[in-house]
């Protein structure tokens, strides 16, 4: 294969082919590998696909700041002749600062990011996956944030079946169903939608589900603000006492807030407010479906659902 | 099963039911799979069990508030004729910040823990494990905090049996001293108790094995403090020059502090201050024992003994 | 085997063998298994190997603030007729704060490091991997650090072949182009290098590649800074406007700063800078080598290069 690399950008680039086997001068690690594509430049990278399997491209230049405003994406390889799947889904994991009124991601953050994404978005703003029941489903992830982030499905059990290093042979599959994909990797993993249903997928670090604003405030569990409102509000006109009884009552909220800002949980399902954000999206599982368009929301038999005695 | 779950908080909440394969209606995400359970509401859960491992419950409502809380357990299902064990233990791995001199963890932190527990005690509050010699064991860990936590164990190897996602079998089976656990999973492991003694097990972060304060000071190693101290002590009484020589002083300390506070480090073992604290305990291991009641220390006989030569 | 301690800290001490199976008398966790080792005294350790694989060693004694300081070490016990390789390397992972201008690392820091090295080195001080082209390699990677950190190396796929609890069997093993070595923890991976040239390996923990003041500085990407410059620079003489553009330009900087100090990016490689740091350095492949002296820099065939177009 032939690509051609245009670097549109205001500074030097690269671009490496994470976990594809190709020959050195190939491999995309400016400096090391080849001259810096400086602004403006194009460049042809050529080798021959020996391999097949989930990997990714990404810059190999500046790359602490590059990959942290987002330059990167799969690059997938499918077999000749390979085990099929009815769904192969693709999800790029990434996390982000950006302060609240900002635009920009800060590149320079090491560990207190505030937007956790799946493909770049987060919930509610995240695509569901639509599965037609009993269809046998791939999912691929891949990471190149600063952290792991272990993926949970519910009601499904899968196994890990590939890494960007190649196929895991069955005798070494794991069942699980929370998948860790550690950063500068890829997991595949495949199950049988058996169970149909309207099924959370998510990362499973709390702060992970949540946006912008989801830590460094005070703590607020357990004290009495009835009284300290009004007071702080003689300073800080619209004021807003919460947190008392936890944080859910933030859910309902719509309040205002600075220019490109979001809030920290938000979302509607069909039983009132999801209260989720970040990196969290829905696996719909029905029967019968003759399309992936969203179906709506899965209405569960009376008999299968959760229920109020008392 | 029928679990009737009563909500005692004062704001919403909903049970998810970790790994566990069930209707979609008792799945437990609210607002998704079930209304909100309000304050003072009783709502019932019904499913039939299909599998057995080490499963979890918890919130699945403000669940970044509420699982920091505490708000969490393993939903763990015997085989009917499974692998048998002699000792079977479960360790539920969480993490905190609590400031010193309060009383109620922050759920807001995302990053900058202070207190990290098994079975939501620290060592020296921890319970030891208590074996007979040449029992298999089964060490079940579960983690719903922010971070990884590579759990060791000394004396021994073992093997990774299980996940939440169900048993590995033997040809993925790999052998370790340390299972990292991810955010969002259980893991099961097995070992023969062969090796007698008094063995630690602890969470492989070095601050993970401290309490509280143990981070956010200032390096003072190497730092001459002799004539400081007293300075010092003009403006803030009490001031204590320390950490000069390194902090393993501070374990054969006492010091004061604020309500509700514990030393970074303390314990005390047969042969002096064991200066630990966070996610540590120790495995007894014994020959002969007819009970499970702690047996204290183990006496290594003399010629397997660590001795002073100078 | 009988290996003797000696104490030349200013404060206790005590070396606990990591994976080694012993008598619990040699376990070394002082307090617990044996006094501790007071500052000038000398203490003997005598065992019986009986097992083969990458082991570590470390203090159990001020553990935090010990290890932080880099006490610690490879165990490595080779098989007497165990499946051999050509090239046997061992890396040991740490991380470090370690303010610019000073010269001891803060062993109270638990997430904010600036400084990631391999075998105590960072890039370009890091030693490169020099192989002959087809010969079988195994790598050993130890971490006793607070995170885990990906591996990843270029051009080739590895096999995991062990842990600190011993060998991987074959129907186990997991093809990766990335190992996360978590804390406490050591794995082996092992190759045939059969593709020429210079190959990179690295954390893929973006800011782990880079070195002090990667993190914690203003974000000024898309920021225009050209008469803000002189501005400053009445207040601040020999301010520099840097980062409206990425930071790739430091790579070419010079610049001056306080002792002890190392720029974020650096090293000049074949085709210009480089631009890394930290956890960096780079497998050397090449045909019909007879000396693992650094054989300088690959040179790629014209074919197998990537080049301009425009």
């Amino acid at each position: 294969m032939r690509i051609l690399v245009t670097n549109r950008l205001p500074e030097n680039t690269s671009v490496h082919w994470h976990g594809v086997i190709l020959p050195n001068g190939m491999d995309g690690v400016s400096g090391l590998n080849q001259p810096h594509i400086k602004p403006g430049e194009t460049y042809a990278y050529e080798f021959t696909l020996r391999q097949h399997g989930t990997q990714m491209y990404h810059p190999h230049s500046d790359e602490m700041l590059q990959m942290a405003m987002g330059m990167e994406g799969f690059f997938i390889i499918h077999p000749k002749n390979g085990p099929r799947v009815d769904r192969d889904f693709a999800i790029f994991l990434q996390e982000w600062f950006v302060a609240p009124g900002t635009a920009t991601p800060n590149p320079a953050v090491m560990t207190d990011f505030n937007l956790f994404t799946f493909n770049s978005r987060i919930f509610p703003g995240t695509a569901p996956l639509v599965v037609r029941q009993n269809q046998r489903v791939r999912v691929r992830l891949a990471n190149l944030s600063m952290d792991s982030h272990p993926i949970h499905i519910h009601g499904h059990r899968f196994k890990l079946t590939g890494t960007d290093g190649g196929s895991i042979p069955p005798s070494a599959q794991v069942p699980e169903t929370t998948v860790d994909v550690p950063p500068g990797a890829t997991r595949d993993f495949e199950f049988v939608a058996d169970n149909p249903g309207d099924w959370a997928m998510h990362c499973h670090k709390n702060h992970h589900v949540m946006n912008q604003m989801a830590h460094d405030f005070p703590n607020m569990l357990g004290v009495k603000q009835d009284d300290v409102e009004k007071k702080v509000q003689n300073l800080l006109p619209g004021y807003m006492a919460m947190g008392s009884k936890g944080m859910g009552e933030m859910a309902e909220m719509n309040m205002g807030g600075p220019k490109n800002w979001v809030p920290m949980m938000t979302g509607e399902g069909p039983f009132g407010p999801l209260a989720m954000g970040g990196m969290f999206t829905i696996i719909k599982i029905r029967s019968g479906i003759t399309s992936y368009e969203d179906p709506g929301w899965y209405r569960a038999p009376k008999e299968t659902l959760a229920y109020k005695v008392g």
